[in-house]
């Protein structure tokens, strides 16, 4: 954190913010310039912004330097981390491929999309249990009954399980019927629920808030970790902006920011992040080609007929094309980063 | 909801969409014009939109036309709803102030910082006890002993307490204490905690998610009332947007909207939309003049030791003189509300 | 400036930074902490972030510390800026209203507007000549014929004359009839048009783009007062945000922040800033308990009627209450302005 | 255009609407629900929003139901267009990669960048001689020196040219050296810039605003269409959200978008969308496989030497890796895009 001094600060205001910096235990470093002074300080890095310091007399402002998060990051941790699912090594050689319905819906329409899908190459099967809707009036899901289909089809089809949990009193629950837990947007700040996914040791995949920073995204990941769960898996779905085209604006700079920050996969979304289903497709190859690790879509035998997020559905057909692009890209994008790597 | 047909598209088209409508239930009305057929889909509302209408032939797009929140509308109740707390009425004749620090830091300061503010006006007592912190390693709060403390700020001074709660299992520990369950911006669509607070009955303070519209935050409100708890009031405290001088752009545009569409008390807090203790009292004064019901402010005596948020907290003096401006502008903007009304 | 260096970046990468600063010739200062190594920076602010400084071995990242605006900024000139137009003093005791249609339409209509908006105690007319349409199929604005109108109403009542600009040929033109030139909010940054108005000593009403920080605003003050002309006013009109119920966010905190930086006076216009006439009064009067040294707002006898902006124009009669309110507020808020001052 | 009438609205007020549309000219379309009423609008389409419909009795909302854009829409026009330039084709069968530096420095720098560029594969050269800067005290390019420059970097070898053009009364000097007009994000709603480069016959690479919709850009191509002018490229730079990690929010949905909303050609332009020459080759590769039909982008031998824009500027064998990618990726998605049009 640097304080930066207002032009014409005096020598007392400048010793005053000093002295209270080292009252506070921070180390402090002066640096005078011909137009302005600053004051390095160094010490636990999010503590400084929350004292009162701009207030003082003579600060013009606070800047900050240095980024707040530790175990998610690169510096920490510079190689690739991979998180297994089953047989599946999520960040490693093969595309990740997770493809399911918004919403299950019954046990058998359940078990023929997980045949479908695996037979087009995913490794993994979304499906929502438990639902988070704007409004209380929405069909809000079939909560456990909705798990132990799940659980059916992974049996069926060998699939991983992929599925949302929304509050901390019911990780037990979900973490006992599926192999990775789904934070969702709304969810990436619920504090609560990530220290207690966080104490298990389950596969978790984070989704970026709609309207959080990759840093705020990051340091969510490093709640989760610091309860000692390392196996973290984020998840790009768009973000909030003005575009009203598109249901979202999918933010694939963020792919490869993350992988220089951070040593965690990264997947995207394009389902929710545009939210068309004409444009999803088009956004998965352009996510591989950002780098992603793979993708998470919604798939239906009959998009018109689900029970939720219908418009940015793909019918099992498109999902079938999808997936072998995405594999074709994948390995050229693999094989440009190998490229990359020895220029 | 009405679905706009693609210029061009056919007769078959247009009855296949009114066809699967009537299927599920819905009403419809066609209206063709020389250029584009619209057709109008009367129901449950927030269904239609998760269909895949949007993906069938000849389809252009969806476009909503009626809220989808029924409670907390205007429509529903049309007088203003006012809130009891102990002996003020959030939404009455006198402006709610709300203040106190950050976070609770010692039971003898809270009790001296109670004991100003009401001296200077305020009918209740803000301070957290569980803190949402974006790092894993920032200071979390007292949790239960702020919250016992709180409750001996009360019994000294008979003001009101207001703290935060963030998750589902806390809530009957939290009620206990306080008088006001406040739910933070990155809760407000923590469905789970607005079910949970839903069943108390006591009053909710519910801020807007600072990347939520109006219209989510009102669906926000009516998860909390269709559990059957009536006694919510409304807090704008910023957005995010590109400004970044700003630590949020508190959105004022907010408090005449929410009061067309709703009958709900709606308060605002300039201290986290500001984010800049010299910006407060200012946004306080236009919060009033834009028709606040009231404001929530952080003060501590000594700001620059403040254990969190010190910078965007007020000094006991500039929060008494905030306050005497507030209370003049509340009795002159009402006036001038009196006078519109006559027009 | 500030160049931070990565954790773990070499003696050789830091020595090779500073070299190549100060070869450009730019003063430099080094601070070493135990995890981060800084570099300040000391010279022509904005050159530096134009350098490829950031692609350097072992550069973490670049950070601002200090304002790029000179003339504009409050630091240059401490006192506050007036601008006389004709007998108006713009900045001075009395609020400035500004009023008038959205476009010119006919010399009569605009004479009888022009009397009434002036008995409701306007200064200022404002009315569009030459509008800038997002449809090139939209009407465009009379021309030089609506400059006429809007100086026969100028002759008629005494009202000084607002009227927009659009392009740097029709400078000469437009200042030969109006009395302030106003660059819209999509021309904030037209940086031709912003010198050639700087050429002239007319005062301009600079919009702020929809779009554009704080920071930028007032770099395009300072365009227009580096080419000689000191006699700029602010107007904050509404940012674009993820918001869509209001057709833009009425950005308040503008107001104090600006005259926080800057000395020159900062209007508001909440009738673009919220887009619905029904809110258009409150937003008045809270951009005045906001410090706003007037209001600029869209009048029009029969709203329902105007060639453009209907939708948020208020009625005469509307706004001769707004003006009433608006006179009342701004006395009450200069007098909590001078309790401030000697807090 | 459709109004929608509020719950609880009198016959009498319907009729009136219908009435006062009626006399403008509009066709209307009566379909009341059980719960809403809604008035359906035929005529034309952006004079609606400007009446003060929204301002009768018994209105709730205004709600546009289709697109203001004519000549530069696929219903219009339903193959895709393409641009020639010189010897190549933009929006054919192969990529268009445009590269240079962001300022023309120097005539024997340029030609050796054109050079190099040439040699990598680039078919038209980037240079700016007019720069639009946010501070007045930035270089502001060359100006006629700097197109001489680059008029003598085509003689030598080949490329086609292309620079921006910032205001109106420049734009037969910028013709008679350049072939291709850009317009730059700042000046996307500079109509008068818009009118001026459409009456040439030069092809326009239009930047979207880092603040406009997709609406509103294909709005403004549709400008340059207007008056005869059938050669525009559009171009995605980046829009600005919240996130402040990447310069710009590149918004690669906005392709896709694009091409089913209008049949004109659309680039990327990852150097100013991402900012940071660490990430423009990553999403260059995934603006192709996003479908863009090519690239610009900032190329130097020395960044950290380049007088402008040094961060986000690749070296001459980044670009020409990034080059080969480019050619690679965009036949195997050429190759996608020829099999989905057969599902």
């Amino acid at each position: 954190m640097i304080v930066v001094m207002k032009e014409g600060s005096t020598r007392a205001e400048i010793e005053h913010v000093m002295q209270v910096l080292k009252q506070k235990g921070f180390g402090v470093h002066l640096s005078e310039g011909t137009e302005q002074t600053i004051v390095g300080v160094i010490g636990p890095k999010d503590r400084v912004r929350e004292l009162g310091i701009e207030n003082m007399s003579g600060v013009e402002k606070l800047v900050p330097v240095s980024n707040p998060f530790k175990l998610a990051s690169r510096a920490f941790h510079p190689d690739n981390t991979t998180v297994q699912v089953l047989d599946h090594v999520v960040g490693g050689e093969t595309p990740t491929i997770i493809a399911g319905p918004c919403s299950v819906e019954s046990r058998d329409g359940l078990i023929d999309i997980a045949r479908a899908v695996k037979a087009s190459g995913a490794q993994l099967l979304r499906g929502g249990a438990f639902k988070p809707r704007s409004s209380p009036y929405s069909f809000q899901g079939l909560g456990e009954e909705g798990l132990k289909y799940l659980a059916a089809a992974r049996e069926a089809t060998g699939l991983g399980i992929v599925s949302e949990i929304m509050e901390p009193g019911l990780v037990d629950l979900v973490a006992s019927y599926v192999d990775v837990l789904q934070i969702g947007a709304r969810n990436m700040q619920n504090f609560a629920l990530l220290k207690a996914v966080g104490r298990t040791n389950k596969a978790v995949l984070l989704k970026r808030g709609f309207s959080n920073t990759i840093e705020e995204w990051l340091m969510s990941a490093e709640y989760i970790m610091a309860e000692g769960n390392p196996n973290v898996i984020l998840c790009e779905r768009g973000i909030r902006t003005f575009e009203t085209y598109t249901r979202n604006t999918l933010d694939l700079n963020a792919v490869p920011v993350v992988q220089h920050l951070s040593h965690l996969p990264v997947m995207v979304d394009p389902s929710h992040g545009v939210g068309h289903a004409r444009y999803v497709s088009t956004m998965a190859r352009a996510s591989i080609a950002a780098g992603a690790a793979g993708v998470i879509v919604e798939v239906h035998p009959k998009p018109e007929e689900a029970w939720s997020d219908g418009s940015q559905t793909l019918t099992l057909e498109a999902f079938d094309q999808m997936a072998r692009q995405v594999r074709q890209l994948h390995e050229l994008t693999q094989s440009f980063q190998r490229q990359e790597a020895t220029v």
